[in-house]
């Protein structure tokens, strides 16, 4: 489509860079702002720009922060002796919204992938160990996707924390059958996996 | 969702005010602009903000422009007296993308509605007037949307013409069945209307 303005162009091309957003949606959007006041487009803009100098990252887990520490390292009613390791930000926003974890993060930034050229050491993961040698951590959970990635990461952080003698609980969030799905459309590993990890009835509410 | 950041927070706000992005949706693109070098970000907002004082409209139809003149307007080649009068922006677009006009555009900048307070001197009604009795034009096409506002909209302008006695061709585009639609499905309106505004066969390709 060719628009009637370079400024406008180029500004549709910048949204269209953006994951999900088309070169169509991009010029609604466009055509949008320049509806606004010109007061409101650089309140938008600035707010961007925002995100480019002003993010912090937690020196403790890696998460977002607008300080040093981030707003649940911060918090004192948390339970700082549980950790939860995660992939990505994503994954901790996924897990915070549930509502029903109080204990803190370790964002790892990643997980290991030959493929992709990530190895352990482009990973937060001597920070993980640092802080379990220097802080008084019972339990760590880890909270990686069911991936070989995933596995992989979760094997190599068990064996570092053997190797460096470190005593600390660790456990896996629960693989199974998601809450409203069916036996009949499980596949077939997630499902073996399930009857391989069955619990006592009644402990699981 | 609460999210770590007041930053974060901030640019996700700005993002959901945008038509068709919810929060979740504002979250993935602010998460893709974090992941991105701060130059990129940068360049982002930069060209958000050149929305607010580089947008220029051109003094003949009202078409956004890089100069006092729009892209349509400077071309030579175009047949500069027909006009076709839309509404705005967007159906200009929609139009130069049939490829298939090749006149001069008008944009009102709106249609007449009472409801929204919107009468004829909010519209770009006079400038079109001034035009047809400043410059050589041959014909003007209603590219209106088939709405009561829209009829009343080229109701006006035609007895707008009609008092000023403006000698013009004035037509309107054509409503009927859209091309690949069935009758089956149309609505009655549009069938009744297309069977009286019948063409003779071949006559339209």
């Amino acid at each position: 489509m060719k628009l009637p303005s370079a400024v406008m162009e180029q500004a549709v091309n910048a949204f269209a860079q953006l994951p999900g957003i088309g070169k169509k949606t991009a010029l609604r959007l466009v055509l949008h702002l320049m509806k606004q006041d010109p007061k409101s487009i650089i309140g938008f803009s600035e707010s961007v720009t925002r995100l480019s100098d002003s993010i912090h990252y937690c020196s403790r887990c890696n998460n977002v922060a607008d300080g040093p520490l981030c707003s649940i390292c911060n918090q004192r009613s948390r339970n700082h002796q549980l950790i939860c390791v995660v992939e990505n930000l994503r994954d901790l926003l996924a897990i915070e919204n549930t509502q029903q974890y109080n204990g803190s993060y370790h964002i790892l930034g990643g997980v290991i992938s030959p493929v992709d050229g990530i190895g352990p050491d482009a990973l937060a993961i001597d920070q993980l160990l640092k802080r379990l040698q220097e802080e008084d951590i019972h339990e760590i959970v880890l909270a990686l996707n069911p991936t070989i990635e995933g596995d992989t990461t979760a094997f190599y952080i068990s064996g570092q924390i053997n190797k460096n003698n470190i005593q600390v609980k660790l456990s896996s969030i629960a693989r199974g059958i998601s809450f409203g799905g069916e036996l009949e459309y499980t596949d077939e590993i997630t499902l073996a996996r399930s009857l391989a990890t069955r619990l006592p009835y009644n402990q699981d509410k």
